[in-house]
C-alpha cells in the first residue's frame, strides 16, 4: 500500500547528499570542508542565557499561549528598525513576517506563489534548500550561471524572455554554495532586465552582514522595489537552532502568506521570539558580527593561502568577500564525486558539487566551508586535498 | 502583477473566521466562548524555568545549532516510553517525528501524501485547521457526519466504496468543534470498514488526555496499525507556545516525512526541545494532566447546567466526555451567523459552525469554548446567549 500512497511532489525532491554526509558518525581524525554550519564558538550563549531569564522574569504566562501568525511585534519591530539604520531600507514591520528559518521563508513563498510548471530561475550553482523547498511545488526551474561576475546577464536575458518566469530566487551576498557575490553594476543591470516583467525576485540574504573585504553592494530590495521580496535570518548572525528567520513581502503577498503560514503551523514560537528580541534589545548585535566576521575572515584567508599553496595551478576557486563558503572547479572533466572517494581516504571532505545543479551529474566543482575550521587544520585539510587532486591527475 | 502572482491553490484555503473573531480587541465586557485556547492559568511556567535554567546549565552550545530533522533523540524516547506504560501502544521512537506542533505534522502528511483531485474522508463538523492545512494540496473531501455516537458508518461506508479515499482525516478524543468522541464498537467498526483498503486514517489526538468522564476508548493505531498514522501534541498538556507536536508514522512513511520537514523547516528547534524534555523527566506530567482535567470537567458541567438552565428545550447539545469543547444546535434552521451578530451586542461570543463544514453555509451550529472561562462566568454568559436565542425566536 505504501508505494502508491505518497504525492507525485515528494518524488522530485532530491535528497540531501549533504545531510547524508554530515550523518556519516564523525571520525574526529577526518577534517570536514562539508559543513554548512556557522561556528559555534560564536554563539552566544551566556547573553542568551541572561536574556531567557529576563524573558521568564518580566513576561507573563502569555508568552507560552498561542500568538499571532505574523510574528512578535517587538521583534518586526527591530527587524524593520535595523534596516532602515543599518542598510538605509524602508521595511515597514508589517511587511514582515516571522517564519521557522529562512527554510520555511521558501516553503510559503513556494506554496502561495507557484503551480506547477511555473517557471523559476535558479543560480548555477544555485542553493540546495531553496532547490528542495520549490521542488516540492513543481516548478520548472531555469539554471542561470554565476561567478565572481554576478549572474551570466545575456542567459538571464535569454531565461526571462523566452520563460517568462514567475520567480527568480537568488543569493547575491556570499551565495551558498559559491561564496560569490553580485558586483553593484551586475544587480542594476539584473534589475533592469526584470523591471516590468511579470517576474517577482527573491533575495535571499542569510549572510549579508558577514562581510570580511569589500563595501557593501546595493539590494534589490532597493533597485526594484515594486518586485522584490526579501529574506532574513537570524542563524547567521545569533544561532540557527531558535529557528527564526523573516520574509518581507508587498502587502497583497502578506496576506497570502499569513494564510499559508496559519496553514502550515499556525505561527512560530514566541518564546523564542521573546528571548531573541531581549537579546537583541540589551547588546549590540553588531559588535557580534565584527567578531564573527573577523574570525571567517582569517579562516577563508587562510584557505586561500592554503590553496595557491597546494592545489595544482588549474584548479580555479571563486574569491569570497564573506559568508561562509569558497567554491572550487577541478581541471578538466575530473569528478568532484570521484575526488571526495579518493579525498575521504586521505581523510578530508567537502560536498561535491552535484547537488547545486538541476539536473547536471559528474560536475568538477566542490564546496568548501571555512566557518567551522580553524588555521592550523585548514591548512593541514587543503594540503590533504591537495594530495588527493594528485592522485586523480 | 500581484493578482496574478499567487498560486491556485491559495485561493482554495478557507480564511480563518476564529482568527478573525479573535483579532478583535478584546471588550472586557463581552464573555468570550469563541476561543479555542488551553487555560494559561494551568501553564506550568515556574517548572519551565527551572527546566530552562538546568539545561542552559548542563546542555552544551550544541543544543543552538542546526540539529538532525526527526527531532530531539531523547524527546522521541520519551513520547516512545509513554505510549507504552499508558497507553499499552508499541512505538518505536525511530517512528517518532518531532513537528513544530500538530498543525505542522497535518502540512507534513498533505505535501507527501495529497495529489490534486484525491479524496479524503473529513469529520463534519472537522476540524478547521485540518481543512485549513489540507486544502493547499487541493483534495476533495467527503465530509461524513460525527456525533456522540461517534461517525455515521454508512455513509462511511457509502464514501469509501465509491470514493476510494486516500486519507481519512479524524479527532476521535473530544472532538474540535463539536466535543465528541467515538465509542469503542463506533471504532472497530470504522476500522472495519478501512481494513485493507488503500486509505489510510490520520487519528489526530490533541485531547486524549483531556478526559473527564468515562474510560479510554481504544486508539485506531491499535485497531488498524498497518494504516494509522498518529499525530499527538504538547500544546494542550503543557504550552502551545513551544509549538511542539510529533507523528507516529509506518517507517516507509517517516522517510517521506522527514524528506519534508527538511524541505519545509530543516527542524523544529531543538532549544525548546530540550526543555520540554527536561520539564518532562524532572516532574511527573499525569498529575499536571489531572489539574487541568479537574478544572475543565467542571467547567463543562456548569456549561451544561447553565444551558439546562437559560437555553431553549429545542437547542441540543453534544455531552463532550473531555477536551475542551461543547456544540449546540440551533432550532429549525436558525441561523448561527444571524445569532453571533446579536450574541454579540447581548455581550458573548462563539464560533459559528459554517467554517467548520465544506461548502455548507448558514448552519444552525456553533461551537462553545468552556476551558478559558470560570463557572460564574460561563453562567452569566450562558443567560446571554439564552436571552440572544430567544430574542431569535
Amino acid at each position: 500500500m505504501m508505494d502508491t500512497l505518497f504525492a507525485d511532489r515528494i518524488h522530485d525532491v532530491p535528497r540531501s547528499f549533504i545531510r547524508e554526509i554530515l550523518k556519516v558518525a564523525p571520525d574526529p581524525s577526518v577534517i570536514s570542508f562539508a559543513g554548512g554550519l556557522p561556528n559555534r564558538d560564536f554563539f552566544p550563549v551566556r547573553e542568551l542565557r541572561e536574556a531567557t531569564e529576563k524573558v521568564f522574569a518580566t513576561r507573563g504566562t502569555g508568552i507560552f499561549q498561542y500568538s499571532n501568525s505574523e510574528g512578535l511585534t517587538e521583534l518586526r519591530e527591530y527587524i524593520s528598525k535595523r534596516y532602515t539604520t543599518k542598510f538605509n531600507l524602508d521595511v515597514p514591520a508589517e511587511r514582515i513576517l516571522i517564519t521557522s528559518g529562512s527554510q520555511q521563508g521558501l516553503d510559503l513563498l513556494g506554496k502561495t506563489i507557484l503551480n506547477r510548471g511555473d517557471r523559476l530561475v535558479i543560480e548555477e550553482p544555485g542553493y540546495l534548500g531553496a532547490i528542495q523547498a520549490f521542488s516540492i511545488y513543481r516548478p520548472a526551474f531555469l539554471p542561470v550561471p554565476v561567478s565572481d561576475n554576478g549572474m551570466d546577464l545575456s542567459r538571464l536575458r535569454e531565461a526571462v524572455i523566452s520563460g517568462n518566469p514567475k520567480l527568480m530566487y537568488t543569493v547575491p551576498n556570499f551565495q551558498n554554495p559559491s561564496g560569490i557575490s553580485y558586483p553593484g553594476q551586475n544587480r542594476k543591470k539584473i534589475a533592469d532586465i526584470l523591471d516590468g516583467t511579470k517576474t517577482l525576485l527573491i533575495e535571499d540574504d542569510p549572510y549579508g552582514d558577514l562581510r570580511f573585504s569589500g563595501s557593501p553592494e546595493p539590494s534589490f530590495y532597493n533597485l526594484l522595489p515594486d518586485q522584490t521580496i526579501l529574506l532574513g535570518s537570524f542563524s547567521k548572525v545569533v544561532v540557527p537552532g531558535f529557528r527564526l528567520g523573516w520574509i518581507v513581502a508587498p502587502q497583497k503577498a502578506m496576506e497570502k502568506l499569513v494564510i499559508a503560514k496559519q496553514a502550515t503551523d499556525l505561527h512560530t514560537s514566541h518564546f523564542t521570539q521573546w528571548i531573541l528580541y531581549q537579546y537583541l534589545i540589551d547588546h549590540d548585535i553588531d559588535d557580534h558580527i565584527r567578531a564573527i566576521v573577523q574570525a571567517y575572515g582569517s579562516q577563508c584567508r587562510a584557505m586561500q593561502e592554503s590553496i595557491k599553496r597546494y592545489l595544482p595551478e588549474e584548479v580555479s576557486c571563486t574569491t569570497p568577500k564573506g559568508g561562509m563558503f569558497l567554491w572550487a572547479r577541478l581541471p578538466g572533466n575530473m569528478s568532484s564525486l570521484r575526488l571526495f572517494e579518493i579525498a575521504s581516504r586521505e581523510k578530508v571532505i567537502f560536498v561535491p558539487g552535484d547537488p547545486f545543479y538541476i539536473n547536471r551529474k559528474d560536475m568538477n566543482t566542490l564546496r568548501l566551508n571555512f566557518s567551522c575550521v580553524d588555521e592550523t587544520t585548514i591548512d593541514i585539510g587543503i594540503q590533504r586535498l591537495g594530495a588527493a587532486i594528485g592522485e586523480l591527475l
